[in-house]
């Protein structure tokens, strides 16, 4: 096998695209961002990476809160559109009908099965970039999407979210492959074992 | 449409899963992760959050370098045996044939078409966490995933990479469904122009 060097590409992939949702000037506004990601469980952790420039890096800096809500793939056009205009040109309010939650300030939008509301806890500034880490408060499902006996959402089929990579293509999610911490069992305890021999 | 909050759930979905590489006490150590993310293209930024007791992060912090690399879903039972053991209790290199690059301390895993070497240039510990910032230095990729003409990988399907869910479930990259920056192009024109009327 031969590798080659490509450059400096963060080529992690694919993503999910979500909407960074903030108050900007007393206006919800929702940018298409995939630089987003979970940052651990326990504390429940998310970060969102914007420009220091963003509409909505202002909204985030003012309250200090954002959302993230995940689209489904029936939205691809409005999620694509809202990666393209600003919501200083547009109000972006006007095209996603939105809610807010404990925190008043993270606006969150109401047709994404899911929707989580941060508090800052701390931010990164990395050149033009701003990294926000935000801590968890509330996590929002639609009661359609929820399995009764869990009480957590039922599949993430149903959950349809949007993929992103640096193909430039957008994707579904596909098939499950398996369950986690069960298909690696037997060999995790053979190597342990084997270790220890 | 009725919602329900569920608790503090950073329920992002879903993730890619990877092996993020680091060198302990000599030994080349790979953790399997979810929480790892693009932070930006330019300048090209990852971050990896790991628990400060990790054995990786013990490397991350003694060298200021860690890796990122992708596995295909024909290692998820490796993958996911990766992610139940610590490289304290085995010698994780042994199963992972691995290389360096450029800056020789962020060992990459060699079955993976894809793997990325970083240097910290941001770490921020919130409670447990210690969430590494990255700025790549250079990105690694099988030549047989590239395409000719482009001199980037060819097809999302053939780095067929590990997704993860807090259904706790793993899964294939679906079908694409769209090209970024175009299939919302004439709804943003309309959205502006609409704004200017």
């Amino acid at each position: 096998m031969t590798r080659r060097a490509i450059g400096a590409i963060p080529y992690l992939y694919p993503v999910p695209i979500v909407w960074v949702g903030a108050l900007v000037d007393g206006v919800a506004n929702f940018a298409t961002v995939g630089d987003c990601a979970v940052m651990g469980i326990q504390p429940p952790l998310l970060a969102a990476s914007l420009a220091a420039t963003h509409h909505t890096t202002r909204g985030i800096l003012d309250h200090g809160t954002f959302s993230v809500s995940l689209p489904t793939t029936a939205d691809l056009e409005l999620v694509d559109a809202y990666g393209q205009v600003s919501g200083r040109d547009i109000d972006k309010s006007s095209r996603v009908r939105h809610f807010t939650g404990e925190l008043g300030t993270a606006p969150m939008a109401a047709c994404c099965p899911v929707a989580i509301e941060c508090r800052v806890v701390h931010c990164a500034s990395i050149e033009h970039r701003r990294i926000f880490i935000g801590e968890v408060v509330e996590t929002y499902v639609e009661e359609q999407f929820l399995d009764a006996e869990t009480g957590r959402p039922r599949s993430l089929t149903e959950l349809d979210p949007i993929l992103y990579a640096l193909d430039n293509h957008y994707y579904r999610v596909g098939s499950s492959i398996g369950v986690g911490y069960r298909e690696g069992k037997p060999l995790a305890r053979e190597l342990t074992a084997g270790d220890e021999a």
